[in-house]
């Protein structure tokens, strides 16, 4: 926020690509790359922001590698249930909150719309995600960790889907 | 928008980064942090696109003062009505119009959803932030100005939310 | 993505700020600068997901020149359907594909919302940008060809806007 140092500007927009990149995977139903996003034991996990507002723990998904993400997406291509819609999302500018050892801390809201295959558009789902990013040697960001807290607590069918 | 200078760069992204931060602070619910955006004397105003057009001076909200912002929050505070619902604001990139000895004059488009407590989902308001943002010697960046420009007309129900 | 150079950054954002600008022409209602932000021979077509999905070269709208764009506003004036309503698009965060000879091929995602005059406001259309952008010897970004990809495959009442 306060601006200046070019590898500030350089980690936020490479934080912002990721997260660009991130949600056109999805977008796209490219849903085999969605792990890649994603370090070898990076965390995955979906919350509402009423639950992280009492500070309870609860999680409406909690994975803890990428491996588990390939299982996920697995089970979804047998349920099937992607050919009917389509999503969007539109995220607003990644706010990088701090920079350690363990990464970029960076906070990042998010709509996102479904569209029906009759061509019904309708907002689906709000939130922000809480990422921490890690950027190897090669200049590849990935997420350490992706907290994506949902703003509404109505959260049934949003459970397939990745965030 | 030529893109270039890095000086041009570090201040563009120095507004969209108190702009993030503005709106995360009203998504949060922490509206005591908001009038600490803004300058000892800035100037928030709310008006629609419609005045505008005409050339109309009219304003849903004028406040001239920080100090105004807090007894606006106080008042807030007090009628109670934010525990029912939550709000979810989407900025796109902001847009660097000018610069000079008044600050940096730049535009953000948003759109702000509105999550009721049973978790319904709504597009709750659209519009545009006019900003005039002055950076001080410690590199903070504040609101001068801020103008709301809210597309609908329909404000009964805007009038109390900080936007 | 990687971040880094201040080349990649300024270019980056030099195409965010020409769709920055480009969307807030639109929703202003300035219909006149649109084919501006066009090269003279620039293509602007708008196309279904569901095309590009099934590999169908189907296009909604198919101009190439500025003059053709053109021609397209001033039918629109003349038709005089835009009174009743505005819009509002925010886009997400621009990410660069590629560079070469060819300008820069970019990415972006998109959310339009109506506003009726009544004060009604509802999401209209979701999408992507698929961009080639060209920058010239002064530094101005135009498109060279720009493709709107719909979400929806309703299109009709698309189809005289802008998008």
């Amino acid at each position: 926020m306060a601006g200046g140092a070019s590898a500030d500007i350089g980690r936020l927009l490479a934080v912002q690509g990721l997260n660009a990149a991130y949600v056109e995977a999805i977008d796209d139903g490219r849903f085999e790359a969605w792990p890649d996003f994603f370090m070898d034991d990076g965390i995955y996990r979906v919350t509402t922001a009423e639950n992280v507002e009492q500070g309870l723990p609860l999680s409406v998904i909690y994975t803890t590698s990428r491996a588990m993400l390939r299982d996920r997406v697995k089970a979804l291509r047998e349920a099937n249930i992607y050919e009917a819609q389509r999503y969007r999302h539109v995220i607003g500018p990644s706010r990088l909150e701090s920079a350690d050892a363990d990464g970029l801390r960076v906070r990042t809201s998010f709509m996102v719309a479904r569209i029906m295959h009759t061509g019904e558009t309708m907002l689906f789902a709000t939130g922000r995600y809480l990422d921490r990013v890690v950027v190897d040697d090669a200049g590849t960001a990935r997420f350490a960790e992706k907290v994506v807290v949902l703003d509404s607590r109505l959260i049934d069918t949003l459970l397939a889907i990745p965030l």
